[in-house]
């Protein structure tokens, strides 16, 4: 159903329950409704739509933190001693994921709800696994519009989690007000695990497990300083800290948390907190229309028939990009 | 004109004889095919393509360089001492250039060609300016085109310069083999100039102007290296190496060109070569597509007329990203 003078989709009397029950904090509409969202039949994305556009007026109340870091460097330790930590403070927590890598592997981060034992059991935390279909920017598509939905739901914060799998920081990123980067405190290692650009995307840094060996988390500290020095703060207002913590013993979690405070303070202040948010949200406007764009040549009939042959040609040197490009886009008016 | 079978446009006879005159080596031909290709009207760049298609098979041979640094690094004169040395080893150079703030400027790199007094002399070279209108991806499809047009008239290596503006390194380095960063000796201030990405673009880094100050030279390049030390390599099979020469006195000119036929036959050896002019060649067809995509979707009459109220609703928070792409993207089957 659409509505006539806009084109857009109209919401069915089942998906306005949905809506309600989401706003009155029932997880089973809130299961439902990210589910829908996830959903990639057409019909189901129309109604997602409508969905989303109602619950838009209730949502952007919470603070969002992507939160990334290499196998190993115990991000789910770490998300689950903080989102303990934000229940005592009387808040309400959800952790999504973002795992583009579990459509190929099957398993998923998050999917198994054993890893954080405790925060499950808390009636204020909400865990959703990563999407398990599609590619990068259709995973994060839904884990976006999850995100809305749990602060629809009244969530306070908002932790995604991130494996380090091709642009999935860049992404996740993209879709938070903060940008957590959790290392390991083998210094030399650990640098060399800095991977390309990762460590310009990070707001904060967090040296975990750093009571295994207090001395090499100090000279990791120091080394990741180091480097970070090297680069231009994204913000004039802000340099990332970096910062220890061993989430396994609970210590540094509660300074953590007030340095992020702080970083939502600051930015809120000089206004780069709504302007990040609405940068984010025209350039997701702008992946989604650009993603739906390609979708739809890449169903014309004649680019069908000859795509694969024409990226054959041109990587061999026979066929010139533009020329290439040229002729492909040619069929769209033919 | 296009033939009917393939779509692809057709060669015009006077553009037969601009193809042969450009074979021939003859400059005014080849000034003349850049400047079709440089052209915005529709008719110029069907034949544009046409004609490069038909040089497609005579391109490729060259060694294609792309330049950076920051201004005052001393590009202009490092491009220029380089390209008479390559003409004293009886080779023929092009010199191109990005530079998408000259549309802006009015003012363009390789623009003022006294800049390059002795290699304008010779004839073996071949200077052209940055095109002076149009985005970047505008101005680099433009340079890229230009640069598989000396190709064809025999040019043993072509020379891309680009400023610092934006992501203008990011596509110079995708047009060429070879990247290029030229830094200048003052270790502190050079080191906060290491922007976002661009020394993890390079295959090699020229600290320039080194005779001015040895000193600090050498202390400029013990930090790079260490920079670089921080970041994976691109290739498995080559560290890139960091250099100090003196463009002005022509000291380390001969060392680099070792070091770029070093690289060149490395990369061949490997497979790396024509694996990364293949990947070049798709992406840029990709680009080309998705931005003629782009285009289409903004010239759409619906989409001409609410994609300002949309965008500003999105960045508002009125409207979800998802259901702005959705109506958006919905005019284009209305």
């Amino acid at each position: 159903m659409k509505d006539l003078t806009t084109g857009k989709p109209l919401l069915m009397p089942a998906d306005l329950k949905l809506v309600e029950g989401v706003l009155a904090r029932q997880p089973r509409a809130l299961a439902k409704a990210i589910t829908l969202a996830e959903s990639t039949r057409p019909d189901h994305q129309a109604r997602a739509g409508a969905v989303l556009d109602k619950l838009l007026p209730s949502t952007g109340k919470s603070i969002r933190l992507g939160i990334s870091g290499a196998p190993g460097a115990g991000k789910s330790t770490f998300i689950e001693a903080l989102g303990v930590h934000l229940i005592g403070l009387g808040k309400r927590v959800a952790v999504l994921a973002v795992d583009p890598s579990s459509a190929i592997s099957g398993g998923s981060i998050l999917g198994d709800k054993t890893r954080m034992e405790r925060l499950c059991q808390e009636k204020d935390a909400f865990i959703r696994p990563s999407p398990s279909h599609g590619s990068l920017g259709g995973v994060a598509e839904k884990t976006r519009e999850a995100m809305l939905i749990c602060e629809a739901a009244g969530y306070d914060v908002v932790l995604i989690e991130t494996v380090g799998v091709g642009q999935s920081e860049t992404t996740v990123a993209g879709m938070s007000d903060m940008f957590v980067l959790v290392q390991l405190p083998n210094a030399g290692d650990d640098l060399q695990a800095i991977k390309k650009g990762i460590i310009e995307l990070a707001d904060i840094i967090v040296v975990n497990k750093a009571d295994i060996d207090p001395k090499a988390a100090a000279i990791a500290r120091g080394q990741i300083s180091g480097a970070l020095g090297l680069l231009r703060s994204a913000s004039p207002h802000w340099r990332p800290p970096v910062m220890e913590a061993s989430a396994a013993t609970n210590k540094g979690i509660d300074a953590f948390w007030a340095e992020v405070e702080k970083y939502a303070r600051v930015m809120a202040e000089t206004g780069e907190f709504q302007a990040r948010r609405r940068r984010q949200a025209v350039d997701w406007m702008w992946a989604m229309i650009d993603g739906g764009l390609r979708a739809r040549f890449r169903q014309h009939p004649r680019v069908r028939r000859d795509l694969d042959p024409v990226v054959a040609a041109v990587a061999g040197g026979e066929q010139s990009p533009s020329a290439a490009a040229y002729q492909l886009l040619g069929y769209l008016d033919a």
